[in-house]
């Protein structure tokens, strides 16, 4: 009888080691609580002809008939610009930055406002030193967008995740600022 | 003697939850099989100076001595092509858009007709709603093409996976569709 | 007694198969050990106006002001480069390729000389065959720049890693040559 009893043990502790590997490997794909969150802001400030010392990006590409000083009316289709855009922890524009947003925005819709973006962040602290990779669109009318992180390096090595977008300030066409909520499911 | 055995069976089984949890994550990252599979199919009209209504995308940039109505000749090297290309479940360019291909291609090669295609999908139906990012290399001549699919958000949140990509029709230089066969292997 | 001490065994071993799965799980995150690795050159000649036949590069972009024979003075800022590089195994531009590294780079910084990358890399030989996908940062200044690896087909279907750049030689601001160590912590 006991070792009978010995033997259900054994293949009901198999069939729980089964099921609990199998369980603690899909719990870390399904289950979709961050390993690692920052929110940061950055700062666009556009070149348009006069403000080469404070501009922050520039048009590099402009549709036929359009030029590199004023964004193509009324959608921007076809304009693309590259920035160089200051991180700070807070919403203020004098903030100490903490790393650069560097990249491009390609505006890509031809009856609203949405672009791509393919930008990296690259973050110098005490707490934080290593790049991050971004690649998405970015609906710009909608009140949040999240794009996708498709790599890191350094502090973010092998890291993916989404980032959550918000325009929390604009002044026409020339200055705004992004909150992003970047959250990691991945983190090794 | 019951007591040694019972220290067997629990070498024995530690042994197995070892090896049986190895191999259960072992088969996630090594049986390629895809936990999302889908078939879409979308539809580019390039601008050629007089097709502004019905064009979905435009040269943004030319190499020196080219303009943005026309393609480069002979290889395109060197034009960048911004589109909004509706995409839609059949090969019929009129049947209902379940979504957007949105972003760029620009034609890098040489001696042939090649582009690095960097995009996303924006879908928006009763089943998908959600973005997938493409970033990856489409040497148009070749009649399949797979291109890495490196991030998602919404319902493709995290996602990564492969795509390949047909030329299902072309009309000239101006109009193509592509077929796009995706394959998530990771799926969350 | 024994039965008891059975169910202390029991117990024991679920506690053990949980940890030992959720330990093979982790190690494969957190032990940052490459599964596989490539060192590679690629070798970029840019278009000055006068080389057509050996540039393997040319500007597609330049900021206002500026145009697509001379990098703009003096950071590049808002120049676009598209690249149809041969990559070798060795240091020698003359050595037999073994693939193309194409795609674009993005002068993307105002006060030091910083490009985004997004490129492809194309392999073709008895010993690999496929692409693999690279976006990040590479600010050119630093000995080593570490960029995201965020895709890959064929051989290295849904690879993921770092790449790890230095700058091998340059000749001026019209020949560079890239050594790329490329490690991979997923392979699939």
């Amino acid at each position: 009888m006991r070792a009978r009893s010995c033997k259900n043990a054994l293949l009901i502790l198999i069939f729980l080691a089964v099921v609990s590997s199998t369980y603690a490997c899909k719990k870390k794909r399904y289950h979709a609580k961050p390993c690692k969150e920052l929110t940061l802001y950055f700062h666009d400030i556009l070149y348009d002809g006069k403000n080469t010392a404070n501009a922050t990006s520039a048009l590099v590409t402009a549709p036929q008939g359009s030029n590199l000083t004023t964004l193509a009316f009324p959608f921007h289709f076809g304009n693309m610009v590259v920035f160089d855009d200051p991180i700070t922890k807070d919403n203020d524009l004098q903030s100490p930055p903490v790393g650069r947003a560097q990249g491009m925005y390609l505006y890509d819709t031809k009856n609203t406002v949405s672009a791509l973006l393919a930008f990296s962040f690259s973050l110098n602290t005490t707490h934080h030193h290593g790049t991050i990779s971004f690649l998405g669109t970015n609906p710009i009318m909608e009140r949040t967008r999240d794009i996708s992180v498709v790599g890191g390096t350094g502090d973010f090595f092998m890291h993916r995740g989404v980032a959550t977008v918000m325009t929390d300030a604009f002044e026409g066409e020339v200055y705004f600022r992004l909150r992003v909520d970047i959250k990691f499911y991945e983190c090794w």
